[in-house]
This record gives structure tokens, C-alpha cells and sequence, in this order.
């Protein structure tokens, strides 16, 4: 967090921030490789792509895992790319032994669109450590901003606290489920609710995705109606079907996302939500090195030693620990 | 968090508390009320029943929906019970509008305890604050604790990130399925995993139990055997089967938890893994504190303020505003 080399504008970190801003893709790769990594040069990356970042669009698309996330978004990206826009996407994956084979799946079949210069796919994975995970995205949706990509899609499986997370920073969220779904996603019925703006049942030429859609506009429908009043905009999200392997729906889908995006800006809700996720960030973040200097200041003074010691012993409570520790660190407000 | 009146032994919350540890059952029922709506008096109720904690065993049991976890709890209870163990259980259940029901069914099915001193059963529910929830479970099972149950259950839906963190508390974990999760638990499986000491399949007269055993064996053993070095015990989760409505397998069950625990405790596991479970409370307890004392001082301090309101409006990137906040709010370490 201190101030290091890498500020310095002929730093080798500098040189390669300045080729990424002038649009150099190898760049990019290696600056997201550095954020993904969380390096120590990752808040003097930030500072200096920040002027360029805040112009895209953030699309999001989550759903179980099946739902067929990554072929939409293979269809979204080729109507994007029709009417010119560079597309950057972003694909969390969950780390997991038992996940892996589907990531390779997914990603070979995103290969349409490898020899499109106006497009780049980043696949993201866990690598074991979550916490960091949600604000490692941000950063990289923010290089790709600073890229200059008009339009950047988020891809992740929507299950966890971490991938409701990472999802919260899209402006419009896609959530696709396909009818096997219906009995798995009652247990993320709550959190998938809050998130969608549009719901996409794909491949809905499956049995069971008439009920599924019953089901969902339903609840849809309840929802809206529950919570119209305390909403920033007017929206009751639709519920859409699609085929997204046979191509089928992507154009209502992609219209559905405009108008959502449409809506948010005629309410000025798009501007007062992203303000909402930077001050949401700024406190995340704050909170994580507020945290890491107070762990590296217990190593060197002592009386903070003691007072976590007999934490971890059992003999002193939580909450008498946590007022010494804050009495010993934080200054006295300014009078 | 500063010191309250209530840290006076008259107050009304002390005298709450010292009928709680009398062995009063309706103060216990009201001192939990109060943690779990997180008042002022949380730090000095903790305090005063810190020194009584420390002694009970926590038992988490946690699964998808509809995979039995109250019959089982209810089961297990009887178990422990007839042993003469006092038994204190903690329902936590997601806050949605749609498992209104299936919550309120789940407690009438524990009414066979109702009438037994020896078991206390609260359920708690999110309220739609999600972060406190962990951290109030976690209280309310001191406070259990310190009232002198010897066994705690915490059943749980095992889901997202808060349920996990919830079910962290636990000493041994018993992770509920059914025939019927087999697809919906792939998503959650690696988080399963990673909790699970226990994994019992209920309702195993259903068709598809013995595939899902067979999918869990292999899955178990792969996992102790890419994890078995780096384990502070040689345990390799064990797959059971049962059927709790109709108290088949019930005996094996708690045999298996007793061993858990006894390898726990052989190995000298159980000491250091409360004492880590420790540490982590201490530090998101102080971050959140730490938090709360920030932000209420932006309010009064301009020059915090400002920051804060560049980082909201887009014109300051976070980790420049993180570094300019700490260097406002802590000291300098002293020397």
C-alpha cells in the first residue's frame, strides 16, 4: 500500500501500464495477470488506469452451472461486435477439482471469437483464495474499461456469497437457468432474486421450461410488487427464453438488456448505483488493510501481542480485546 | 463498544445475565434475544459470560434443503439425551420469503423436546442482514455454552458463504444429503467438502442412494488423499447412510461424531482449531468495528469526508483514498 517504485513513471510496472493504455493487448494480459495475482504494484496499477476507467457498460450473466452461460455469452458478444463495440469478458470460475473440465469446455467453445481483435476473454479462477477474488474482478473490469472495451461482460456461477458478490458489480444481470434447474435453484432462489435484472430460460426447448418460466414470472411478479415502492427504478424483469446453441432468443435477450440499461439511465439510477458500489468498494478495501497493518503491527508491539494471545488462549473475550486493540491503534479524533 | 452502564453489576442486563448463569431459562431465552438483535449490551453481556464458555462440544449439521437435517438433529437429540447430556440446539435459517413454511414445519417437528429441561432450541434467522448473523450465532452458542450445555447442534442450510461461515463454528460437521441433491449439490460440492467431517445420505430407501454414496466415497477419497498431508488429523470422512423419520442409522451416526471428536482430541486438533476459530473472530470483529468507528468519523471530519466523497463520485480511485484514510485515522506505531 505504500508508495513504491512502480509510481515512479519509468518504473518497468509504469512502462507497462503506459503500452497497455495505448492499447497494446499484450499488455493488458500481463497487467490483469499482476491484478489477478495481487502483487504489490496492484494500487499503483489502479491509480494509474483510473482517469481512463468509468465509460463501459458492465453485463453480467450467472446461473447453476449448465445453464449454458458461456454459449450467451458467445451469442451476446457476436450481436455486440455487429454494431461495432469491443467486448471484454471476464469468466469467474470456481476453483475446483471437479470444475475443471467444464472451465476447458467452456472456454474452447468461446473460440469464435480468438481471432477477433475487438474482442478479449480473461478466465478467472478462485486459485483457493475467495476473499480476494470479488475485488480482484472489479480491478480487472476496470483495466478492460481503461482498455477501452464499450462493453465488458462478467461470467460466473451463481451460487456463493462470492459470486453474488462479484455479479454486484455489473450495471445489468443476466441470470440463465434452464429447466433441469428448477428443484436446485430454490436453495439461491433469495440471492438470485436480488441480483437478476433479466431472467433467460435456456434451452427451453426442454421439457419442463414452461413451468420453470410460470414459476420464476411468479415470483418475479411478487417481488415487484413487494418491493416497487423502495426501488430506484420502475422495472419488473422479464422473463425470457432462449436457445442460445441454436441462436434462438439472443435478440430479444440483448433488447431486454438495452432497455434495462435505458431505464437506468433515464431514472439516473445507473450513476447513484455505481457510486453505491464504489462506496462499497472503498470500504471493502479499507477494511482489508485496515486489517493486514494491525495483524503486522501485532508481530512488532508487544502489549497488542498479549491482548491476541489471550484471545486465542480463551482468557480474554472478543469484544474487551477488540476495544484495547482499536484504543492502542486508532488516533483520537481530531478536535 | 465503549463501556455502558451495563457493565455495572446492577444494571438490568447484569442481573439478566447472572439469572441466565443461575440456570434461568426464560434470561437465557431473553439474553439471546438481545444478541441476536445485536444491541449496545452484545460487548458487556459477552464479557460477563466469557469465563463460564468453553466447555460445551459444537455438532453442525448442514445440507440442501429437504435433505432431513431437523429429523436427523431431532434424532440425534434423543441420542444425547439418554445419555443424560443437557443439549442445546441453534436453528439458522436463510431469511426468504419463500422457506417461511418449511422453517416453521421444522420446528414443530422438535416438539417432541418441548417439554424436556434438558433441551433449549432457538432458531435465528437472517432478517436480511446476513453479515451480523455468523458472528451472532457464534455468540449465542457461548451463551449456551456458558449456561451449561454440554452438546451444541447448529443445523444449518449449507449454501452460501454465510452458512459456511456459520457452520465453521462447529467442532464436527455433518453434512445431510439426499438422493434427490445429486445435481444440485455439484455446485456446492467443493464447499461441502470442505466442511464435511461426517456425510450421511438420508432417506437412502429412495432410489439413487447408493450412486450418490458411491459419488461421495470417491470424492472423499480423493480429496484425503490430495489433502491427507497437510490435515492436523488423519480423518477420512466417512459416508453413512440413514433414514431419520424412521431412526434407521441414527446410532452409527453419532458413533461416527463421537469418533471424530475423539480423534480431534487425540491429536490435540481440538485445542488448536479453537483457538484459530478464535483468532478469525477476533479479526472480523475488530474490522468491523474498526469500520463502524471510520465511517462515523467521516461524518464529523471534512478532510475524511472529502476523500470519501472523491472515491463515491469517481474522481479518486479507492486505493490511493485507502492509503490517505489509514494515514488519517491510525497512529504511527509507536516506537
Amino acid at each position: 500500500m505504500t508508495a513504491s517504485g512502480s509510481d515512479s513513471p519509468t518504473s518497468p510496472t509504469a512502462r507497462l501500464v503506459a503500452r497497455m493504455l495505448d492499447g497494446d493487448r499484450l499488455a493488458l494480459a500481463r497487467v490483469i495477470t499482476r491484478v489477478e495475482n495481487r502483487t504489490p504494484e496492484v494500487p499503483a496499477i489502479m491509480r494509474a488506469v483510473h482517469a481512463r476507467a468509468g465509460r463501459a457498460y458492465v453485463l453480467g450473466v450467472t446461473g447453476p452451472p449448465g445453464a449454458g452461460k458461456s454459449t450467451l455469452v458467445d451469442r451476446l458478444t457476436t450481436r455486440l461486435r455487429a454494431t461495432g463495440h469491443p467486448v471484454g469478458i471476464v469468466a469467474v470460475d470456481p476453483s475446483s477439482p471437479f470444475s475443471g473440465g467444464a472451465v476447458l469446455g467452456d472456454r474452447i467453445r468461446m473460440q469464435t471469437h480468438t481471432l477477433d481483435p475487438g474482442v478479449f476473454i480473461r478466465s478467472m479462477a478462485t486459485r483457493g483464495s475467495l476473499g480476494g477474488l470479488a475485488r480482484a474482478t472489479g480491478d480487472v473490469i476496470r483495466l478492460l474499461d481503461a482498455f477501452g472495451f464499450d462493453w465488458i461482460i462478467i461470467e460466473t456461477v451463481g451460487v456463493g456469497q462470492t459470486e453474488l458478490d462479484i455479479i454486484r458489480q455489473a450495471d445489468t444481470t443476466v441470470v440463465a437457468l434452464v429447466p433441469e434447474s428448477g428443484d436446485s435453484i430454490q436453495a439461491m432462489k433469495a440471492g438470485l432474486m436480488e441480483v437478476a435484472d433479466v431472467f433467460v430460460v435456456n434451452k427451453a426447448d426442454r421439457p419442463g421450461a414452461h413451468a420453470l418460466m410460470a414459476e420464476l414470472r411468479f415470483s418475479v411478479h411478487l417481488h415487484y410488487t413487494s418491493r416497487a415502492s423502495s426501488k430506484d427504478v420502475d422495472w419488473e424483469v422479464p422473463v425470457l427464453s432462449a436457445e442460445a446453441a441454436q441462436d434462438v432468443g439472443i435478440d430479444a435477450l440483448l433488447d431486454a438488456v438495452m432497455r434495462h440499461r435505458s431505464v437506468l439511465e433515464q431514472a439516473g439510477a445507473l450513476g447513484t448505483r455505481r457510486q453505491a458500489r464504489r462506496r462499497a468498494e472503498l470500504e471493502a478495501l479499507l477494511v482489508e488493510e485496515f486489517s493486514a497493518q494491525v495483524m503486522a503491527r501485532v508481530r512488532t508491539d508487544h502489549e497488542l501481542g498479549r491482548t491476541l494471545q489471550a484471545v486465542i488462549d480463551g482468557s480474554l473475550d472478543p469484544y474487551t480485546a477488540v476495544a484495547q486493540i482499536l484504543a492502542r491503534t486508532l488516533r483520537t479524533e481530531p478536535t
